[in-house]
């Protein structure tokens, strides 16, 4: 019988992060302070963010040490399975060979507690006794809490209100997980008071509940930090591992891939799988195909300008070179809540902007289609944001059968879907209509798609 | 750094169940029919369930064959982590060694599908175009409508309507999967009907929604068949594989368990870390103690008489020579659906008459807070059956350390807790306390454990 799974064992774990940076032919433009419009300083951050934190995201070492102490709780769930999608290919009838990372299998549930760990790691390094952090869905929220447990550190989320009412689920496992989640706008600060006098029923929004928890975190510098889940510098670094051994997994598999696929809101897990093979391209001269999925309702890499802009809708972030739709941009309301945000991360943006990377947009519809017919082929019932990679890689595999050739692909499963099935059953209940009737194109993948569920 | 998971390969995995009735110094006594009180037929079996699994009910051969089909399908998750209950052990400040087979990985989230699997491959097999089946809080249900979905079955289930409107995630995931899932009692049955018209509120049951996927079942031989998640024979068969992995596992972390725990609902995941090891007990002179962890709410092993009894709450099923509360035994209102069932299977009824097993029961309170002991230093949140399991791991863990001996303890953790969250919330906002307060002893471990948590 074939192999479906190409495991690592801990010791064939990665021990480095990789930083590519150091390979980029044009590197970053720094973030900018919005007053002076000079670079921000180590200095400015440091009342913010953890003091390591900040050396990384400003370096360009190419590897940078995994601290033991990471290691030791990324075994908890890491080396992460690369799967051979045997049951999709199958359904499909395509000569491609596809295989997923499934970072689905960590205790959140997604990619997100790689950078967990270590954020709430060098912050307990350099004494923090609080951090505070702001949650969309819940999916940062929840794998900041597991972390900061870990390292003893007491943790506050402030989460938009909407989701906190809508997503009890996830507020509990922060809550699970020794973690306080307030409703964000709460009373506990000048921003969300004012929200709350200008509007009592105001029901949040990501750039507020920011305000909120960098707020408290300036309010006693002595020993709290604020911290974020995706765009910065150092985030896209600690994701690094996945790529890292999917590459090790890839060569066990004996396969090199055409294509490597991730769903793209601020960047990180496409990062993540991305940077290690775009290495190889970099400086292997090989030619890889590395492509980022966003949804037709935020499209900030296929539609958006390269552009400075602030990292939250309110504006009290530094100003970064980014690709945007405008930091006041409304994205659509779609399930795939991880992605929606504004702008793209510095480094992903610049790698765009250099023709370095690929962008696609996709429609709601067919992304949840593409997860209907993975969840019945593989089992796993994946997150909204992940099924915009799988949506992807079937228009590549169904595009391969077409032309009667073979393509390897390789897409990272960065979550599983078990706490957002109400996209599912909208989905099934044809709630969901979001391509234009007149894209034939789409319309015809669809229909193939619904055909096979 | 310490090995933490210690994982098999695919070619590794069992390609044979193992059936402990081989090996039983007294075999278990047959199902009688209830009329004629004689021992039920095959032919009588054959209108309900699948042939080869009637065998595998009925067989005494030690070992029996995994379908190649149905292995490729356990590969999706399959062979699951064996793993160091490191941050556990640390917390406790115990020296025993904790290790904990892992079976919350699988696409259900629980252990079900390790039977639900063979049990849709034997019918399709058979030719049948149609499965019926009845749920409680909705693990089986998930399970089975991910495993018929892969053979290409039709599947109708009917929920238990409370849980039908409280838990619709499960409800959601049946219907990704392509299962029909129908609140019971419904219109579609006489049973239903029935029980509608004395009760147009009727909240459902168990016993009730058995009688109304039988009725479906029955009413159309020709292409449709009913099965079951628990408590019978080839479903406790098809669990060894669980066990079976376990085993070797030990072995390559050169450690040997003193004592395998797990909870126990029907008896399934129990029997399937427990039978392999008792086989070194019953083959090997060895002196495991195999120990299964009942709810106070429902105490059959403890309790409950030895008898035979009807399996279903409303005597549709042939009398089970079983470990009983009695058929119309109502449980407490537990989180732990899964193990609100009045009886134990027959083989572990046996095995605990001839003294060769051991049994616990537990009160809910001490459970949760063992879960969230464990959720906080092991990174996921169990099941509320499962932590039935922990809760008797961390007793033996503290008397290791009280006595200051070193034990070696293996538990099945049989499934995780996302879609079970408002335990937790229940838990943690103080809401239940089940136990007498003039039983200092475990007032004195849920003590120790809330100052740990």
């Amino acid at each position: 019988m074939k192999t479906k799974k190409f495991c690592l064992s801990e010791n064939q774990m990665p021990t480095q992060w990789y930083n590519i940076v150091a390979d980029m032919p044009t590197k970053p433009l720094p973030p900018l302070h919005p007053a002076t419009k000079q670079p921000v300083t180590k200095e400015q951050m440091s009342a913010i963010f953890a003091e390591e934190l900040i050396d990384q995201e400003m370096s360009t070492e190419r590897y940078i040490d995994i601290p033991e102490e990471v290691q030791e709780i990324y075994k908890i769930w890491r080396p992460t399975p690369l799967v051979r999608a045997t049951g999709l290919e199958k359904a499909l009838g395509t000569p491609a060979k596809i295989y997923f990372k499934n970072e689905s299998v960590s205790p959140a549930g997604s990619h997100k507690p790689n950078t967990a760990v270590p954020q709430a790691y060098y912050n307990y390094k350099q004494g923090i006794k609080h951090l505070t952090t702001e949650t969309g869905a819940g999916q940062w929220g929840a794998s900041i809490a597991f972390a900061a447990k870990h390292f003893g550190i007491d943790l506050q989320v402030f989460m938009v209100k909407v989701s906190y009412d809508q997503k009890p689920y996830r507020r509990l496992m922060m809550n699970t997980w020794g973690a306080e989640c307030v409703a964000s706008p709460s009373t506990l600060t000048n921003s969300g008071r004012a929200a709350l006098e200008r509007d009592p029923h105001c029901s949040g929004s990501l750039g507020l509940a920011i305000s909120e928890a960098v707020e408290m975190a300036l309010r006693r510098p002595e020993d709290t930090r604020y911290c974020l889940g995706s765009v910065l510098n150092h985030v896209v670094l600690h994701q690094t591992v996945i790529g890292q051994e999917a590459v090790k997994q890839m060569e066990m598999a004996d396969a090199e891939p055409d294509m490597v696929i991730g769903c793209f809101g601020g960047g990180s897990n496409f990062a993540g799988i991305g940077f290690p093979f775009l290495q190889k391209n970099l400086t292997e001269g090989k030619k890889i195909r590395v492509i980022a999925v966003e949804p037709e309702g935020c499209p900030k890499l296929t539609r958006g300008e390269f552009q400075y802009d602030f990292g939250d809708v309110a504006g009290f972030t530094p100003l970064l070179p980014m690709y945007t739709l405008g930091h006041d941009f409304q994205p659509s309301d779609i399930h795939a809540g991880g992605l929606r945000y504004h702008g793209a991360g510095s480094i992903v943006s610049q790698l765009m902007k250099d023709g370095l990377i690929e962008a696609q947009a996709m429609p709601q519809v067919e992304t949840l289609a593409a997860g209907v017919l993975f969840a019945q082929t593989e089992g796993i019932i994946p997150a909204p944001e992940s099924t915009h990679a799988i949506a992807a890689t079937i228009r590549e595999a169904l595009k391969a059968k077409e032309e009667g050739v073979s393509k390897t692909i390789l897409f990272n499963l960065s979550g599983n879907g078990v706490i957002d099935l109400y996209a599912y059953e909208q989905y099934l209940a044809g709630a969901l209509k979001d391509f234009s009737p007149s894209d034939e194109e789409i319309a015809k993948t669809v229909n193939q798609l619904e055909h096979l569920i």
